[in-house]
């Protein structure tokens, strides 16, 4: 309830109602509001310092009605309750910017923001930024992180190619989630290894830590030495691919959507389980993240009769991820660093010859503290 | 793939089919594996440290079949695959687990289990477990975690009364994950406040940062001191409540389930937005998590002609969670130490005077971790 809009609409007639009242606006709007939703919403039953809610909802009377109601002179609308005697005051461009009546959205521009859905041509207007100017302007770190938060991936040029650089980077943005890893992890061509990621065969994009849950939601990979051929990271929209493949077939999209795998690794000193579908859906029915690697997914128990169907699907999601309408590839140099929505966007990289050495380091954050980072980026530049 | 089951049943006879084969068993059963699965699964097509496919799916034919194919004398199934004449090799005993043509389940044991259920009653069955056999007996970590993944919650008591020990025994099940809070925070009456949390008025049972993305997944709360009169914790299993909601008023289950909700909290340098209905559920429609937090919540943002019906299913819910039948209710003294599955079961305390001390320190740790750190356990049991 922080961003009020300032306005010069204002309220100019009270109806008190039996469960609700109505408000007639100075532009002909008219607005209801129900007794119930008003009393719960109360400005002064919130403490200061959090505008944290201290009423407990429960406790209001279904059946609640005011002994008085008015509107002041400051545009303001005074209610004192029957069944308690409390004083509650709400501001009119308030009430305004919280009209569900008349369809109101939440005035938070973060709630009301849309993913960019990309494909390859993404590469053409791609904006690289360079490390110094970004930790040293404001405007250049939220520009980033506007175009982080809108395409689900960023790229950093000029990062010091110093060990460890990468958890600076990260910790810019808010706290490094440590995993049976550690903070900090190497990627090397090793000839003994834990991990696909460690050897120098070609990976097909994917999602991180599959196996865990929840999987950390941002990765950040920062090159030190890139004296390898090939190698190149690939970089794919999961959302983009959905929304194709839910229009070109629905019902691949569907076994996707509802189908749940189970992703696994184990080591001498860990064992991680989780369980999803490729594509995850919120309760609306939007694509709130996907998960995919081929590697750590175990064997598909379906029904027969299924099975060959959730092959095609899976297989179809698999190829568009690979295919070069999609996916992007980029050579990183040493000092590249890039970022990416790990609910989102698969990585990955093709295959390189052993002849240089090639030495990444990489780490997780999580996406809220990213997000938090940005919003208050933004209120200190309208403030 | 790492636990098989060793039987007596072995394979008796193979028929190779046009896009799948059939396996006879021993016991009379008939199995059927389509081909494009079995070479998906090969196990000469995964690296042999980490037990990942090393095969892109993708990359197999859609129509792949077996130049040759046969039974060996030690239960093994043998195929030369014909487009490129690679070998693989089946255990009997490892197809007979992943019979999927027979409904074959995972055989990790973990996927098999359910959440068990509880109301106010589990007080009267519920082991509350000596932190000095806890940390020198496996047996006895063991059963807490195996209670602890049933449940949602587990009580430790005699824990050290000692500044940071609970970050000791969140690093015994994983990784503790910072927050802005930092690792650790202490809960203490205080005159200058952040939050409701730190303030002696009651707290109605919630989970902890529900406007963080992803909400961390367990919480540890640790008692040091406490001298005041009253502020008993609560415990209330929100799958518990889903469940007889679900069965008791469905509409109800269905509006909590299907309606987004905004959380927030902002402070000085942070600022967090998540979005989610109070009751999540997975592709299949089965819970998989609670968010509910009366002090974060923002105004409901909902049609005129929903309001109503959705504060109703919102306080039957809010109700519910605070009614004797579902909440257990404990006093915690000093060296009593609680943790709970921040994505089921809702905590919180009643009201204490000031009258005395009291001091708590929490931290968070991740699901996984523990769940892996149980599999571990379980599995030195049985090696």
């Amino acid at each position: 309830m922080s961003q009020q809009i300032t306005s010069a609409i204002t309220m100019t007639q009270l109806h008190l109602g039996e469960r609700a009242l109505q408000i007639d606006w100075s532009d002909g709007r008219k607005s209801t509001f129900h007794y119930f939703w008003l009393r719960d919403n109360c400005p002064q039953s919130r403490l200061i310092a959090t505008d944290q809610r201290i009423l407990e909802t429960i406790n209001i009377p279904e059946d609640i009605y005011p002994k008085a109601g008015y509107l002041t002179d400051d545009n303001q609308l005074q209610i004192t309750w029957a069944y308690d005697g409390h004083v509650s005051r709400y501001d009119g461009n308030w009430l305004r910017a919280y009209d569900y009546s008349n369809g109101a959205k939440s005035p938070h521009r973060l709630l009301n923001e849309q993913p960019k859905l990309w494909d390859a041509t993404i590469k053409n207007e791609l904006s690289i930024v360079d490390y110094s100017s970004f930790i040293t302007q404001p405007s250049v770190e939220r520009a980033f992180l506007n175009q982080f938060h809108a395409l689900g991936f960023g790229i950093l040029c000029n990062v010091p190619t110093e060990l460890g650089q990468v958890l600076k980077v990260g910790r810019r943005f808010g706290i490094v989630r440590p995993t049976s890893w550690g903070e900090l992890f190497d990627i090397k061509a090793r000839v003994e290894t834990d991990a696909v990621a460690y050897t120098n065969i070609p990976l097909a994009a994917h999602t991180d830590s599959t196996y865990r849950n929840p999987p950390p939601s941002i990765q950040i990979l920062h090159c030190l030495v890139s004296e390898t051929e090939g190698g190149e990271s690939t970089l794919v929209d999961g959302f983009k691919i959905a929304a194709d493949l839910r229009t070109q077939a629905p019902q691949k999209f569907d076994l996707l959507a509802t189908t749940p795998l189970h992703f696994y690794s184990h080591t001498v000193n860990t064992e991680h389980h989780a369980i999803s579908p490729v594509i995850r859906l919120d309760a609306q029915g939007n694509v709130e993240g996907i998960r995919y690697s081929n590697h750590a997914v175990q064997p598909f128990l379906l029904p027969s009769d299924v099975m060959e169907a959730y092959y095609d699907a899976y297989c179809t999601f698999g190829r568009m991820r690979e295919h070069n309408i999609y996916q992007i590839r980029y050579q990183l140099r040493p000092g590249d660093l890039y970022m990416v929505d790990n609910r989102r966007v698969m990585h990955g990289r093709t295959g390189f010859s052993r002849g240089g050495d090639r030495h990444l380091q990489g780490c997780y954050i999580e996406y809220d503290q990213l997000l938090s980072r940005r919003e208050v980026l933004n209120r200190d530049q309208f403030s």
